[in-house]
């Protein structure tokens, strides 16, 4: 076959691919990702690129009229057939930068600054001990291990005391060109010390850890010194398995095809190399020197991360291979870090309860404390946990990707561009948006989501189910071929320079979505017979949960109407627990506790919670004694 | 450079070298093991080939001129020029049927049959466990893994159960291949417990072991069946490498070099594997239900053997990187059984004395006997171990390679065509000899050596010094450039068809080498403040060990003069604690409890051993009140 030079802009990249090469394959073999949710299936519309010059074949997918007049393509549709330059327009990349790192500033209410170590004693995973050692002589003849674990043992309480092949191949010389002045970087894990990296001398070199967030959308790194405790950097990007779709489900599908799970695992550990580059070429750190990292991440993601097929999480009985992961070598997994690094994996509790909640568990202190506490973390699956220092129960529901931005006309991620805020005139119907970034509109993500449903309500332009009013005198409210729509932002004032609209369709996702949840804490509740009134505190997780209106979420019905004091942002509780193991070996250990001690509610024994989700398909809700508040206002 | 074809017969293999090969470098590509204990320095004189045609050029080297005229060369002296045909002398081959394996028959004294598990309890590595799972459903929805562990548990009190990641990977499919039944092979290790293979449904495949003797010389490996602790099948060849030197002090320099010792590594993991290959196949086993393997070699085959760097070992004081090694995975050293297969190396006690050893002091059940026992392993080095139950200390005396055919004129390893057993009649001076296998003399082995030096002394032709005596009318006695010699075999008689003789510096040679053996033996005694008369039992193991006649070992002092009755043989003893272990938890972990409780005495610590070394040159002995009945006869 014959290849073609493809040249990106602005970038400048070439690459050489085959005839028939898809211009999002050649993308990425350039290096540049491009945002594709729908795994390069041509409907999620993201990927869009101008071809400037060359000959491509220019298939369909989702993309409107007036941008394809203007010169655009989407780059998974076209295919290469000779020589070509393309444009990346900046809204098609995948922008690291946009991705929500743990302290990004709030909403409404505050996010809570967690205290680092949330109670528990500071002892990190990893530390230098300096030693100097007593020559052998042909007396004194114990071997070179012998005699280093000898002095080791006065800073430990392992009674073992490991070391690896490689290192205990290097042991010898380093003690010597040392003149058996040694420094030792030493980790312990359940009771078992290892020597981890081994230095001659005296080393001023610190030790660092990474606490890792692999979220399905966005994977999340911290550095941190070990020594401190301090987080030295932190960095976020997309999750590169994107490409092979949105959710878990279809990852999971990908995972069954040939290749598939290699291809998925090296897409992840490819995006947290990435990340972890940049922050050690940045902060002037060796690779060498970062010597331990925990990670957490949904049970699926997990699966994926340590290459264990995945299959079985989305078949009844939906049955993870283990909930408990291996602690794993770095060279192992070929992140590039010391080589001898233990990469460990927060343990999950079941299929659809994974380490990043047992992680913001953890760090959020529910376990701990005598309060009754609901942990709520909203993504594309609300996952939650209600309990306290007693019991804890959890249980996941599928909130769809409504949240997210996905399955909505104009939805999109809470990203630059993205309308956050809404506000409609009671009178008028005229609507004021404000976006991320404060640029011209390019669609509405989860936040601003719930923020158009409550106020769409309050002003009467939808009822209680969700359905377009009749008598509401506006163009915004129009009639298309597939049914009523609302004009949030008119095509003069967005970015792509079409109306932003909110369909009845969209209405009816988004409810759905809001119901599954409410509907899960109903379940958990129910389960444990107990009422919304005896919550003392209510926790809020997730990249979502940073830009959440809590009072329109409560109007919709989507969290419980309590007092609002009782609510707490935690912002990403997930990469912030991993931090916190990383730091504190009793918290590690507590951890492990958590993942044997918390109670999984499988949601689709029974009809409870499909009992629960019709009743919290309404705004707020049927049952109206549940949302005394938000009754008092409308 | 141009490229030659080298053709091998008998067997008949091709090569394709470039100019300047060495022809001890093909035959090894070719597959074809040639002797060659000098590494390929032209010194041994064992890597005989004829070239039958082509071009070679050839050198010189340790070669006579009689097989010179008659066609043949040294292997690694001779270099590719063009095409050649080469014949390969049988007895240039490495042959793995010399080998002496544990149970061969023996010399004077019966080996004793040891009871194969010594009074330990028959607890193996590894064992095959079936069992049935219950389904997992909705509510019973446990992960995989700890369905599993769970019902593991019923059949282990190890609190850790661990499983690979490989194996992980696995699980979900052979659970529900199996229809939830399946059979684990599992092994336990110092209180851990680890899955190591899972086959669904019952499977009716035996789980087997390999006890692994690496010595300097020989590897010998038996295969064990874990189910009924018997051997399955042996097999032993020459330690590949031998080509690298003879012993371990040029092993140690050699593994210096470039790439040495990753070559060395190489070498002894090939030689294993290819015995082991041997004897799946012949055994029709499958690599993959070999799922342990213990070995025991001294402490520099051991570094060797998991890449270790040896170099200290060498130099003053002699520090190995560590006595007691790690368990490694088969995979991680290419062993070519079952991937997770754990390979367990027998701990060491010093640089001189090493895992052989306490493989030896664990099957002989020394330690757990009230009788004070002296246990001799005689090899190159000649490594002793004197104790019972309450203690145990150990030395090692350079014995130098006489015993083993080095340095001696004459000297050859004890196989086919080697002097085992001389008389020589006291009048006539003439001599019988006896070879292994029957056939013509080429040359003598230790034990040959031994009676030789006895019945010298004993019919008066040499003196108690080692020097010939002047006045013996025999033409056997004769003198040439270097010196005296004595004719053993006449040309005539002998393989080669040159005269077999014993040298004075032969002689010398010998009375150092079992010199160093008693002086450590003295040694030993009067560290404890102990003497000979205190010894209830002498044990003796090593190759040289079975064809070795007590007597005459007593007779010129390499042996003490106790009564006869106190002696046994154990022969391969290294490779026998192996298989104890190996079908034997509790022994397994005594083995480690030994190598930390023997004491080790380094000889080269004051003035004792010298001293010592210095009175036991001569025949028997300088003090014959040690020597009673060597007395009494001569
Ligand atoms: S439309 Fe191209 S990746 Fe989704
Ligand atoms: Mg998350
Ligand atoms: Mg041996």
């Amino acid at each position: 076959m014959s290849k073609h030079s493809v040249l990106f802009f602005p970038d400048n990249v070439a690459v050489q691919v085959e005839t028939g090469t898809s211009l999002l394959r050649a993308a990425s073999l350039a290096g540049i990702e491009l945002k594709s949710t729908c795994g390069g299936k041509g409907t999620c519309g993201r990927c869009v690129l101008k071809v400037k010059e060359g000959k491509v074949s220019v298939g369909g997918g989702n993309i409107s009229a007036k941008l394809k007049t203007a010169g655009y393509v989407l780059a998974c549709q076209t295919r290469v057939e000779g020589h070509a330059v393309v444009e990346v327009p900046r809204d098609s990349r995948l922008d690291e930068h946009q991705v929500l790192l743990d302290n990004k500033p709030v909403g409404l209410l505050a996010e809570k600054q967690v205290e680092e170590l949330a109670g528990y004693e500071f002892q990190p995973l990893c530390r230098k001990i300096y030693l100097e050692l007593d020559k052998p002589t042909l007396t004194e003849n114990a071997s070179d291990l012998s005699r280093l674990q000898a002095e080791l043992r006065k800073y430990t309480d392992c009674r073992d005391l490991e070391i690896s092949l490689d290192n205990l191949r290097k042991l010898p010389d380093i003690l010597r060109e040392g003149d058996w002045k040694v420094t030792v970087t030493l980790t312990s894990l359940n009771g078992c010390a290892e020597v981890l990296h081994l230095e001659p001398g005296r080393s001023t070199k610190k030790s660092y850890g990474l606490a890792v967030d692999i979220g399905t959308t966005t994977v999340v790194v911290n550095l941190v010194d070990l020594e401190t405790g301090q987080i030295v950097d932190k960095r976020g990007t997309y999750n590169r398995q994107s490409r092979y779709g949105d959710d878990v489900i279809s990852r999971i599908i990908y995972a069954g095809e040939e290749n598939g799970l290699e291809e998925l695992q090296q897409a992840v550990i490819g995006t947290i190399n990435h990340l972890v580059d940049k922050l050690l070429a940045k902060n002037e750190i060796k690779a060498e020197d970062v010597h331990v990292a925990v990670t957490a991440g949904n049970t699926t993601m997990a699966h994926l991360f340590l290459g264990i097929p995945p299959k079985y999480i989305r078949l009844e009985p939906y049955i993870p291979v283990t909930s408990s992961f291996p602690p794993v070598k770095a060279k192992e997994l070929g992140i590039a870090i010391n080589p001898e690094a233990w990469i460990l994996s927060f343990p999950a509790v079941a299929s659809y309860v994974g380490g990043d909640i047992v992680s913001g568990v953890l760090v959020n202190g529910m376990a701990e404390s005598d309060e009754l506490t609901l942990f709520i973390d909203i993504g594309t699956n609300g996952e939650m946990v209600l309990g306290n220092r007693d019991w804890l129960i959890s249980c996941a529901c599928s909130a769809g990707p409504a949240f997210e931005g996905g399955g909505i006309t104009y939805g999109m991620r809470a990203m630059t561009g993205a309308i956050e805020r809404v506000e409609i005139d009671p009178r008028s119907y005229e609507v004021q948006v404000a976006t991320i970034g404060n640029v011209k509109p390019m669609g509405i993500c989860g936040s601003g989501l719930i923020d158009c449903l409550a106020k769409l309500l309050r002003v009467g332009i939808i009822d209680r189910t969700g359905q377009f009013q009749k008598d509401i005198n506006t163009p915004r409210l129009r009639e298309t071929e597939d049914g009523k729509e609302f004009v949030l932002v008119w095509g003069k004032d967005t970015e792509c320079g079409k109306d932003i609209v909110l369909t009845e369709g969209d209405i009816k996702n988004l409810i759905r979505s809001k119901g599954a949840v409410f509907a899960g804490i109903q379940s958990l509740l129910k389960t444990v017979q107990m009422d919304v009134a005896q919550i003392d505190k209510i926790i809020i997780a997730g990249g979502f949960g940073n830009y959440l209106n809590i009072e329109d979420a409560i109007q919709i019905g989507l969290l419980p109407d309590v007092d609002r004091s009782k609510y707490e942002f935690m912002g990403n509780t997930s990469i912030k627990g991993a931090k916190l193991a990383l730091i504190s070996q009793p918290a590690y250990r507590q951890a492990e506790e958590l993942g044997r001690k918390m109670t999984y509610l499988e949601l689709s024994v029974g009809t409870m919670f499909m009992d629960e989700f019709v009743s919290a398909c309404f705004l707020p809700h049927t049952d109206l004694s549940l949302f005394p508040s938000a009754t008092k206002q409308s």
